[in-house]
């Protein structure tokens, strides 16, 4: 997978460090680097110093957003960060996170991965009530929810409050001195849990410890609240007890490869996904390329099964950034292609099959498909990696409209003859919950396969 | 490679747009994205109208120096860009290209790949004739001698200054109305030549004319000057045969695999690499893994042609780009590391192969070494796909000083020693330039591994 | 007056534009810089297009914060403005107004010149029912007490926060298609009402009027609540009448000479404080200069009364902004000097009388003085065109803490000997207010000079 | 004055500091601002430190460019200082100053204050030998020339150079450890020189010494070349002695109050005018008001020379800098007035004298006596304290072209009807040449009035 326009979007990836003495956001900028995958849009670390919580944020990429004069003002011994995408359209610094809040015993600051599906009830019933918001986002919904939830014992207003809000929801929460990390009931989006020699580390995904140094301790379980501060760790569950559903798309393209999310490393569920790929469709041909970078896993996998010869045959260009200026229609009409280069002399006169994750609106797999077509291939067979996606995701995702969703429109003959390839094949659903053994079919949300959301969504506008 | 700090630097990127009614520095721009990974550090357009020419040029990545609101005011027929790694520590934006003068018959300006071995006479001589500069660079010597030169017929003055001039140099020259492409006699940097459906594209590499839509012509030939304007292109050839000297290190490592260069694709040349270190030193163990991203066609190569299983084994961060925060020495002991993360699902217990295209100073290698030791590799031995790099070069890549180069200063053992690997390999010499076929041994620069410089380099301060 | 730090600082400018059919966003840009005086650290503008409020404000100066872009994406029929000091020395963009939320009816705006002095009460009730801030300022406060209070009638809603807010407030409001302006009942700051072609203009002070080419129509009265939309202008007054309390300081000092508010113009007041000074203290001298810029009239008038002559002599430098860098410690002692300059030519040798409309903390004045002796004056004799500040404001404006206040702690012959003057007087209290005829004595708040604080300040903390 | 589109505008502003242990990039900031009047585009400063000469420059004010972190990388022993105007339009970095380049003995940097008049002729003569250029200014073909003279003796090299250039010039030049003072041997632009307690300055006003702390000694002489490095002081003449020219429009209008150039405080000269004005218009009316802020001085002087009251009647927004975005002209129909305001309570039912400093093309004043009308004024009587502007500047004045001056072009009557006034009255060339007593009427340059340029410009295209 490659064009963003045309490929899911994670919506947020967050971070939160407990560690007196040690640099704390410094630490959280370096973690955050390894998830800047789950947002490129805006960029976020709040730290609290015992006192008070002070917070930078911008739009951009973590590298953009922070220079080091900034990081040297962030003192602190307990740290939040956040990297967005907006799934809204609401691309603006105020959406920006962590967002923090003063509040009756002090000030609180919060980081959000996941999307709640009651946030049109909630947040009726609170503006009726006289409260007034910021923004139109959830993850402000869940701060009011939270002031008005408080107790004598915070860690009780945090119980009732995910008893209000339902949905996806891993929340990364600090006050001046002490750090939450939160999972909603049904687990949809990962959070892990590791220790710096100093502190403790919660994280979206393992690859932020092993960036900063910490060492893994475990996943943070579902319905989980932990609770880091000077006495240390503390672990609570919430009383609502619900069916694990973390999303497999995170296994399909979302997440690293050197993640390793409630137990399954993600390569090694790539992998395994190429290798029922090869059982599913064993096809001939003389070579087989993935899209990169996501393709990789899968078509290494399936090639070796096949015992077919695995090139690289699209060169992707690693410098079209965030904010380059995109080729207009008419630049298009000259044959400017930015982001991917065939190369000739391996496609050139071969047959050939292309391994991608994934087709959201298909756009650009018809251009690769012709693009290695006009580098002279003489046939090309298509493979994807996980089934046709036909639902909207309500957790997090944003997967486009289900109008524009390819697949929810044409059936499997259209959609090949949409994009051009002489074949195209998709993983079966039964195929790809197989591959994430040792974890169980029943333990995945797959809605966007199978429309069956594990988490009520009727209440979306 | 992967860390710039231990890995030898390409100088530039060039090209030339020659294309009346179309939108050149729109063309120039994309095209550029396509040279950015020969230059990193300034960029920069210059727009000739017929009447005068205008510039834009700053620090950072294309992306980074260019707005919509920039390119539109960049209006003209003819165009030249330029990328840009200092060679010389002088990171500023006077040296950013390319450079524009005003001469005796109007506008000048000019963007230049390569490395001037007689600078320091050149430029003594003329500074003795009371003539100023206004940075310490070889480019724009080359403007003041070709001024100078100024005969009736422009064309007569070029070859006179590359009569003058000596060392390394690929050159894109514009005035208001025309555009020269200018190769020096030993053609030790590449230099191609395409067409547009309206206009005419010279470039470093040929992944930039596939990028802008262009069909490659031909390469431009050693001590060839183009000249490009209304009455379309004439060439014309200096008269200071040599022998060609192509630099070997870009098909080792600088150029873009999709590139073709004098007729040799770069991932051909590194596929072919790859099987020859089989060939020289056919290891057994678990796996085969790239360092990433150069050391993957090779390591590919060397996998299948040894039936090894290949595997992704060290996922590289792709966001960690230029203006990033480094880690202080601090973080670095806490266990921080942005750019590479090993997967230990692939690497525990496993025999590892690891392979790389080439050491510079040996720091990086010793890290990636113990990070796959770290992940619980048994056994690390690492293969070089060129040989031990002993010589520094003066035609316009940053390889380190002498004292810097590890192979310089020990032998294979010391250097298997220091990096901490179970075995090293380096690929020979004659292993190299066979690999290269079918162009020939002879026609290659391997100067930095061999030390015979074919060209004169005594007057080098 | 001159030296920023040694001034009473005007805490906000706030000005609203209800003007279907012409760029309401561009008038108040330019409304906004004839308020700039009033706020200098951040400006903001918010618009309603009838659908949604877009805001955009940052720190700096208005022509700082605003592009050509940034005000052609401003469209819609209402606008607001605001140009702020912090008074509480938390100088953050979060601190920018116009402040925009969501509330149960739609979106909200707000611009506040003023103060709360029952802020500490009533953030602690909200807070204990579960209301966040995101900010520390009383602005945000009367947000949500307005959404709290909100009725059926919106109107309603806001005449019943005016009866639970306690203070100094000139409020500009609006909704996504009506403009409010509101002054407290008190009137303490100005707020007038102004007619364009097609539209009205609400604006803290009548120069803004002028600069947008409105029509003044009349000052907002205290206690009244001036509604405008597509209906027109209607007027309300809250059921909280408070004797007239306008701040005196506005005509002493912050007002622009320009502007008339309340009837009485700012020059005008200004002129009759130096008549006053010369019928208190009729002192001979040579000439009489005044402390640009906030001196002159008095000045002028004071030395056309005495019948003495007026000069310019000390030269301001007008390029001296927001933004230096400052002279450091060592710099001063070399002798750096950068706001003033005196004139030898017109000080060497003379009885100089210097004319300053206030003095705070008495560190400038010393600098002044003493660099009018150096320029060769024999005396120097320092006559203020207010009373001394004895006490601090709780309005709206910051004049230090009491403790930094050198009348506050120092008696006449004390200040005369610390800032170095061969004499020194004040105007009186009753020479103040009667220099402000033809408005009465009893309708202004003077409680800096006088203690006597019109709207109780025990709640203040 | 006050419309900057409508008023002659100074070339430039230099400063040189020889200093060795003083901070002298910090106090060529601080120096600079004094001169910030002179220019306003753009700003730079150069420091040499021994070794090798430095330089940061951009376009803006001199707060615009410099930060606290470029001034603590300036470090040297001598600095120069530069601010500009363009007088071409050619309103771009490349032209901003310090100019610095490395020649044969080093590196060189310059300052210029000034337009050479063979400018034409000296670059035709260089292009034809080879000799290419940055830029198109005057300033670059100086430092070629002076490379080209360039003698054992480098003072010897100077005396040269000014042997062939022609025209207005007051430099300051630098090499690593040398600063030189050179005013051409008209001595039309001011130069003066200063001694710091631990070094020296050279400045284009003696403002710039004030500010810094560094005491007058003298002004350089026309033709004179001052020296400064560690052996002190040193004086030249250059062989081409001619008349003294100094440009007597710096007394009228452009050089500070606070300013002695030649002996004349610029305050004195201006009240001189205003007296000098009384003499030959002796008129009668209800108020005397300036133009901000240049009329003042001349307005005072003839107001106590009438004996009629003197007035502010126009309040200049001070805000109002460089970079704000300017009314459209549906903006100004609606009547937005951003610069200028009238104040109605002065002006309402008088007869008015209003005194500006010179009328160049006379749209502001037509639209300033417009504006005193429509505040109520029954008459405005306009007098200017300078002759009408006849010819251009060639000596580094942009008084706009000669079609544009609207005294060449029209007679006094219809100039009076044209800006609208009840009558208007300028000085004579007499009394003005009078009013600069002691200086004597040969030792100016009056040729924007006379047409008798000293220096010959025959050359100027």
């Amino acid at each position: 997978m490659l064009l963003e326009g045309d490929k899911p979007r994670e919506a947020c990836g967050v971070l939160g460090i407990y560690a007196p003495g040690l640099d704390v956001a410094r630490l959280a900028y370096f973690g955050l680097y390894a998830l800047q995958h789950r947002g490129q849009e805006s960029a976020g670390i709040a730290v609290g110093d015992g006192k008070r919580i002070t917070c930078h944020k911008g739009m951009g990429l973590v590298s953009e957003v922070f220079t080091e004069e900034i990081l040297r003002q962030l003192k602190g011994k307990v740290a939040i960060g956040h990297v967005r995408y907006s799934t809204t359209g609401e691309s603006s610094v105020e959406n920006a996170q962590p967002l923090v809040f003063h509040y009756r015993d002090g000030m609180i600051s919060l980081g959000h991965n996941g999307n709640l599906t009651n946030y049109a009830e909630l947040r009726k019933r609170l503006a009726a009530e006289g409260v007034v918001f910021q923004t139109t986002s959830d993850s402000e919904l869940i701060v009011s929810i939270l002031a008005r939830s408080s107790q004598s014992d915070p860690v009780e207003g945090i119980l009732r409050t995910m008893g209000e809000i339902k949905g996806a929801y891993s929340l990364v929460i600090m006050t001046e001195n002490r750090l939450y990390g939160i999972r909603d009931p049904h687990g949809v989006r990962p959070l892990c849990l590791g220790r710096l020699d100093r502190g403790y580390v919660i994280a979206s995904e393992s690859a932020a410890l092993d960036t900063i140094g910490a060492e893994m301790i475990r996943d943070v379980e579902p319905g989980e609240v932990v609770v880091i501060d000077e006495s240390g760790i503390t672990s609570l569950r919430c009383h609502y007890p619900s069916p694990r559903s973390l999303c497999v798309f995170e296994f399909v393209y979302f997440a690293r490869p050197d993640s390793v999310i409630d137990g399954l490393n993600v390569q090694r569920a790539r992998t395994a996904l190429g290798r029922q790929l090869a059982r599913e469709y064993p096809l001939n041909a003389d070579l087989v390329i993935p899209v990169p970078d996501s393709g990789t896993s899968a078509a290494l996998a399936y090639a070796a099964e096949r015992g077919l010869p695995f090139c690289e045959g699209l060169m992707k260009n690693r410098y079209v950034g965030r904010t380059f200026i995109r080729p207009t229609q008419e630049m298009r009409d000259l044959g400017v292609r930015l982001k991917l280069n065939p190369i000739r002399e391996v496609l050139a006169g071969k047959r050939v099959i292309m391994l991608d994750d994934s087709i959201v609106r298909g756009t650009t797999s018809r251009k690769i498909v012709q693009m290695i077509r006009d580098a002279g291939a003489r046939e090309v067979h298509m493979l994807v990696s996980s089934p046709p996606i036909l639902y909207p995701c309500y957790y997090g995702i944003d997967t486009s409209r289900r109008g524009e969703l390819i697949a929810a429109r044409h059936d499997l003959a259209e959609i090949r003859e949409l994009i051009g390839a002489d074949s195209l094949n998709y993983l079966s659903i039964d195929g790809l919950l197989a591959a994430m053994a040792p974890l169980s079919p029943e333990s995945f949300c797959s809605a966007c396969f199978s429309g069956r959301y594990p988490i009520d969504v009727s209440g979306i506008g």
